[in-house]
């Protein structure tokens, strides 16, 4: 079994989570389980480690538990984006639509600078909103975002048409 | 100047946030710098890393940045405590007063087992209210909390009191 099968096992399927109908794909066996934890840290370090990627953008709040690692082993700086209200300084923000809504992400004005080179890291790729709304917030400050990583793509939820032209990996498809 | 103050330097003053009066201590600009990202995890490693922890028990959204990190080096599980709404599993809830309102932290009813020994991580130790309640959600599941790790402290809000008889330890005191 190659490592992202066994992921897998680690993945718990919710029904009807956060409605009825809908599949939830749920990490938190994955977090608790260390050898499981470690190898996705492990993945997501052995394909960025010499990619030359300056920052780390991380999406609220599942984005930030693999972001964070990455980027203290990366020695690269971790950027937070939030939802509205949350981050206290100057904020840029981008509004999308989500799988079942729609939303806003924040980002502090000085977090990416021009040049910058970009990973842009969350937990799951569903409809691609979010992450399309992180890349123009990195896009607009004169960052260039390298690629976007996700644990979890739904692949039936056709994200990466949301994000097309854009380099995507992701460890666990669906 | 020690590591500690070296710290204070990377914590960027925002007054009136998030309302009139507040003066907000924002840990982003200590995020973005890797070798004062660097130095909060090292600091926590330093302190933990023999220390016979079973779990890391870590607050949304903030508290995930460090506990994570600290999580994978210490090849312990990670249990994210979450708004009400967003643990897709069965869960076990605690509501607690805030500096600014009331609120509700979730856990999932199977992430802290009986015997258990659990590090409580956040980013922030203010009245004390969201520590309070972790340490609530962790032992009625029947774990114990050997300490509660903060990364800033603001003493005037008397957080300690709230936790009284619990070990407390944080990097940066206000």
């Amino acid at each position: 079994m190659d490592a992202h099968e066994e992921l897998k096992s680690f993945i718990r399927d919710v029904p009807d989570f956060p409605k009825k109908g809908i599949l939830f794909r749920d990490i938190t066996p994955a977090l608790i389980d260390p050898a499981a934890f470690s190898l996705i840290c492990d993945l997501l370090y052995k394909r960025y480690h010499d990619a030359g990627i300056d920052k780390i953008v991380s999406i609220e709040s599942r984005g930030f538990i693999f972001a964070s690692v990455l980027a203290f082993r990366l020695g690269k700086g971790f950027v937070p984006l939030r939802k509205p209200g949350k981050l206290p300084w100057k904020t840029v923000c981008e509004s999308y639509e989500l799988e079942y809504g729609r939303s806003t992400l924040e980002m502090h004005s000085d977090a990416v600078e021009p040049g910058d080179r970009v990973l842009v890291i969350d937990d799951l790729l569903a409809t691609g909103g979010t992450a399309a709304a992180a890349v123009k917030l990195v896009e607009n400050r004169g960052g260039t975002v390298d690629e976007i990583a996700f644990v979890i793509e739904l692949g039936a939820l056709k994200g990466r048409e949301k994000l097309k032209g854009r380099a995507i990996f992701s460890l666990i498809s669906y």
